[in-house]
């Protein structure tokens, strides 16, 4: 397993319950692919949402957030933190 | 007190000891603008590093990467979160 960031463009107006619902319907699909989203952060002004995740790989990820419905437009490993 | 994610491009082949060091640097100074940086997160392969932090504008936020050296591609405010 390790950690992923990924990142939604095009969300320009984002509101908290949309942010909450698209989290909602990663965490309802997320175990088949052995994902978690730990959390999600989103600029309604820019549009960015921003998910970090613990999956076994980038395409895990995406596979999640496209069943979902939203597909990112990057996904990175992030190994290193602080 | 607002919450924000940075972004900085261009560290292809960051180790452990540069983020560690790099974020070392912002503590240092981070009080003099009311910033607090509380985690970083970083892709070596893709150069990107993403910061997280609590500070009252954007503009405190790249004062003190400006000053600790690594000025930010981009500063986010991320209002939302889940």
């Amino acid at each position: 397993m390790a950690k992923f960031m990924d990142v939604h463009r095009g969300m320009k107006g984002v509101t908290a319950d949309q942010l909450r619902e698209a989290h909602r319907a990663d965490l309802a699909i997320e175990g088949d692919e052995s994902v978690h989203f730990e959390h999600a952060w989103a600029d309604p002004e820019s549009g960015i949402v921003y998910c970090l995740s613990e999956a076994p790989s980038a395409e895990a990820v995406q596979r999640i957030h496209e069943r979902a419905g939203h597909p990112a437009d990057e996904v990175h490993a992030v190994p290193l933190e602080v």
